[in-house]
């Protein structure tokens, strides 16, 4: 696959080509972004290295790509403008198009003539197709154990704690399973459901449904959405706990992000957090937030290990940036913690 | 307009019938529940008097309506099995439909066939067609005063406190705007968004469009949606929470309800409720619950008066049965309380 991430190659814009740079790096052969064509991935991106950036469609053609994978989940989803004629290229290439985007490429007219004439698939994550009932807490009924990762703030990695902590726990003999609730853990997972997507009556619903799917045995790490606190997500993040109803969640948060992404709202304390989510889960179990999940993307690691201490001294609990020193610790605090 | 209720004429599950009956009473000519035919609403719903209940469209035909509403609206929004065959007879006597649920009729293969024959229109209230942007907490910014009705649990009264409450206002002189959220407020007032239907990354931005749309001057009195408590409902609650950032709010609660409707789970404390949705809210603005509007639906005065006397002592906040003695305690409450 060729990721189409033109103009936005940042670390946290560009989540999804993170994520699959991250976990699929086998299935990558190229990134297109003008801005940054030539460089390296690894410096911008934390991930990469090696992978060729490329300005255009055209110069990807030789590296034999089958699919272009739309790498940037923009706040609602939106497709921008200087995105089309990437897109019509990779059409006209006769390459499949993975799309994220709320926008699904197969309602657009442009884009659904140009690949019937090329005999072209589209892969629109967020549009499956499937309806979900209204949530009913049924997961508390699940036999397996229910870990979900939540979030100071949107955009902070709780997609990579779920999928580090799932191989964690998994190199410790645990039958430990990823449940993808989002565009880019879905791609990563070959299946699940992007939530935000689902008309909002069944966001419980639709999780309660994957939660249940798998839930017979084992440890089910979900992905979690957003965050409690962020004021354009936050309803996704709540119908998510109880669809999912989590004897444990791992909390993930950025040390560097002072204030809400995309506001100027200071982020609240992890203690606040912590309680605030064991509150709001109170009246169906007794969920505890067993470790934080600290993202120092930037940091130096003497700082990220000062982050790491400020974090565990405030919160009594494991701390640790799990793409620097892994997710053991994290793992641990699953097993040890026990749940309801 | 005939209101269909079959086999749901019930105070909780007919509730968009009931919410008719009271604020569009002399556009409600019948009420088609072949359970309760020839009974009167009254008893039954606790209003409707002389608003006669028959068992079949036919049996309406001699009322002259123009409309069939669809006068419940059960959990997730779906047809049930025996209303197609009302549905069917509304348009083979060229009656329009006004129809709430999650399901489309212009979708449905025979209602739409049979609708085109028959020159009747679809009013699909769950499908405006409109899009939204994600929330921006931009409601922050109006200049008009902001009051949200929240629940101990989901289906207690939130719209009628709102409509209630609203007209209070209106009478003291305030230019007060009710503002619709969900299927039945909106057929009620004629505008507004059922934001459970809208895809869920963008329930805050449905709700804070439609707060900015109205948010110039005076008292905007936002109806809630579910409960911050129900496990199928709370997403959308949180996000209009976030849409809407009241500067206060009017919890209402039904003392007889002691668990979450259609769940085991007890119904959270009064006190607990408020200290949670103040704290959801304080990241963003000093929000206050600033009154209890009881729904003592079935009990007698003097038991009402009891309820009203126990949740006043336990939060310190004037608590009423706005149906049963009025919304003034919450009006002046609302004009006392002040806000941030």
């Amino acid at each position: 696959m060729v990721i189409l991430a033109e103009g936005q190659l940042d670390v946290f814009a560009a989540k999804t080509a993170v994520g699959l740079l991250r976990y699929c790096p086998d299935e990558v052969v190229g990134l297109i972004d003008a801005d940054h064509a030539g460089e390296d991935p690894q410096p911008i991106l934390g991930v990469g290295a090696g992978v060729p950036i490329l300005d255009s469609v055209a110069a990807c053609v030789s590296l034999n790509p089958s699919q272009l994978v739309i790498g940037v989940a923009p706040p609602g989803g939106g497709l921008p403008a200087r995105w089309r004629g990437h897109i019509r290229q990779a059409i006209e290439n006769g390459w499949d198009v993975v799309n994220g985007l709320h926008l699904a490429l197969g309602s657009d007219a442009e884009f659904s003539t140009l690949a019937a004439k090329h005999g072209v698939r589209f892969q629109d994550i967020r549009h499956s197709g499937e309806s979900f009932p209204v949530g009913s807490a049924k997961a508390l009924g699940t036999r397996a154990r229910r870990v979900l990762t939540v979030g100071t703030d949107c955009n902070i990695g709780k997609k990579i704690t779920a999928l580090e902590v799932t191989a964690a726990l998994r190199r410790r003999g645990e039958d430990a399973v990823f449940v993808p609730t989002g565009q880019t853990g879905v791609m990563i997972a070959g299946w699940g459901v992007a939530i935000d997507a689902v008309v909002s009556d069944f966001i419980a619903g639709a999780a309660e449904t994957m939660v249940c799917s798998k839930g017979d045995s084992g440890i089910l790490i979900v992905e979690g959405q957003g965050s409690i606190w962020h004021p354009s997500y936050a309803g996704v993040t709540l119908g998510l706990m109880h669809g999912t109803m989590p004897e444990q969640m791992i909390l993930t948060h950025c040390p560097a992000r002072k204030t809400l992404r995309h506001t100027e709202i200071p982020v609240p304390r992890l203690s606040e957090t912590i309680a605030m989510h064991e509150s709001l889960l109170a009246p169906f179990l007794p969920a505890k937030v067993v470790g934080i999940s600290l993202n120092c993307f930037g940091a130096s690691d003497s700082q990220a290990r000062r982050y790491m201490e400020e974090a565990s001294n405030e919160t009594g609990l494991p701390a640790i940036d799990c793409i620097r020193f892994g997710a053991e610790l994290l793992a641990e605090a699953i097993l040890d913690g026990g749940g309801s």
